[in-house]
């Protein structure tokens, strides 16, 4: 078994000093999280001062016994590596490090990807079995749930690495999606066994294998189809996937002022469909979603969009207790020693 | 120099069985092709009685000396290296000779792509200092022109493949699109240096030494941004990109019809807002830009989507014959030349 264990009650920390938008994006998704959220205790961690002084200035109103004091902030433009070594009191070696020792359930931040997993591997412990944690995301589609892992953790893979990505992922989606046996598509150029690169033919062969419901390879037109519940890819493609499709707005955006420039008629009309659009595309909004866990850690960490809002800091909160009430870490843990019995 | 010389007139070929609705949108197609575009005799290649009978059944008119019998079809399940072997009288292997014996100015094909890519290269040959021919594709984007290269012709690249990659891109955009001096990116997980896979990294530092207008690394959400107008990539992610980028209209086709659903007003609004985003999505549309030209053999080849209507038929004729009146095979030779050169 992990050495995780499920502190209860539910207490999440949440770094304050990480995001485009902190630290008062990160107090105001706290106070939310705080307000809309039953059965949680929500902290903040970063520079106490800075943040009681904002906090007083804007006139809102959170629990300064809440707030705990870490001195240093990772910059989103800092070396992963080195800025967790250098930065020992950091509010993301910190954050994770009082997840370590049980102090909270989990820890959740919108600040430097690459130093949270880089924390969260080195600090938190991979499970066993644990070849490379995962990160992975929630995509729309147009059939049910389909989650994409990896997106950005694992830029270089191994057949057996993806192979554990959608093991990690399925134990994921039955938990948190209530989907039994989740349908596991391997990313590829082509749908029969012989389309795609080195790494992808040989973790078909392994994933042909496994106890997974694997359907065999799909195609990028299949990802917003919801062919498969479960995406399996390397990060390098997965992470290029998620950026083009969160640029699909900015896209259309354009497409539709274009069109409204050709003349009054059209302008008046795109007014129209403006509104109704942005409704329709509010599913495809990241904010909804919150950040994404990095399954495979020993611990419950949840990694945000750098621009996250409040919203979305609120909603990261949501998945950090969603992934603590349903206890997915050992479940993952569970899962993958059984594996190795095999 | 290739060995590619200019016959004129523009004499284009297509392939009569290639694509899901082959032999009549490409009989359609060539119809459309030979009274739209100027300066350009337009021939078909297949099962030539299957041609004529159909022809005779659907009243249309095609001149029937314009039609060369070919007996095979390759069909899109086929295994390329396998087929183009044996099948030396289907309409790829047959089309790709007739360019290669100059008697043809260019190819066209909607039918099996990996066959298309390997006849291509086999037959007309590679070009000199050309490691892998490359498929690129049109982009929509937000500002400009934008390509990708690769799109599946090389799912495993060495970095070398990329940089000539970007120069056969760069040549096309400028001669194509009238873009000097086309900005080149390298699709990556990050924007610096440091960020990518092993093969990225390298790549990075090839094209930093390369006279291209390299700009660096871009993200995937640079791409319908048009950051760059040559987007240089492995053939597995640009493939997976291209088609999730294909699939954004059944994503927003579903939301739509969702959310009509909700009420009565709701399904109105949809109703109005349907014919707008039909013609705003029209520049997304890959009929309207039909087939990609396989860069770097010693021939054009065109190669387009399996499920090509007339119209895309029509327009990768269109394609084909701005790559012959441009001369962009001897101009690629030339360039690769002083390259090896230098």
């Amino acid at each position: 078994m992990s050495s995780y264990h499920n502190p209860d009650p539910c207490k999440i920390l949440i770094d304050a000093m990480g995001g485009d938008n902190a630290p008062l994006a990160c107090i105001n998704g706290a106070i939310q999280a705080q307000q809309s959220i039953e059965n949680v205790d929500v902290f903040l961690i970063g520079k106490k001062q800075v943040l009681l002084d904002l906090i007083s200035k804007q006139k809102l109103s959170f629990d300064s016994n809440k707030i705990i004091d870490a001195s240093e902030v990772i910059e989103m433009d800092d070396k992963p590596a080195q800025a967790i070594k250098s930065k020992k009191d950091s509010s993301i070696v910190r954050g994770c490090e009082l997840v370590k020792s049980k102090e909270f359930s989990a820890f959740v931040s919108a600040g430097n990807t690459g130093a949270m997993m880089a924390a969260s591997t080195l600090i938190m412990g991979r499970l066993k079995g644990v070849s490379r944690p995962t990160m992975g995301s929630f995509m729309p589609s147009a059939g049910g749930i389909t989650t994409v892992f990896d997106v950005g953790a694992n830029v270089d893979c191994k057949p057996r690495f993806l192979v554990e990505f959608a093991m990690m992922g399925s134990i994921f989606v039955k938990e948190i999606y209530k989907i039994d046996n989740p349908k596991v598509g391997l990313l590829s150029v082509g749908e029969e066994d012989t389309k795609g690169n080195e790494v992808v033919l040989e973790a078909h062969k392994l994933l042909k294998m496994s106890k997974l419901n694997f359907i065999g390879n799909i195609e990028g037109r299949d990802i917003l189809k919801g062919t498969a519940n479960v995406v399996v890819c390397d990060g390098f493609v997965g992470n290029v996937v998620l950026k083009f499709g969160e640029s699909l707005k900015v896209l259309l955006k354009h497409l539709l002022i274009e069109y409204a420039s050709q003349s009054i008629f059209k302008k008046i009309k795109v007014g129209l469909l403006k509104s109704t659009l942005n409704k329709v595309l509010k599913s495809i909004d990241y904010q909804e979603y919150g950040g994404v866990p990095l399954l495979g850690v020993d611990g419950i960490s949840i990694i945000g969009h750098g621009s996250s809002t409040p919203k979305a800091i609120k909603n990261m909160v949501v998945r950090a207790k969603e992934m603590h009430d349903k206890d997915i870490v050992n479940k993952i843990q569970k899962a993958l020693s059984e594996i190795e019995i095999e």
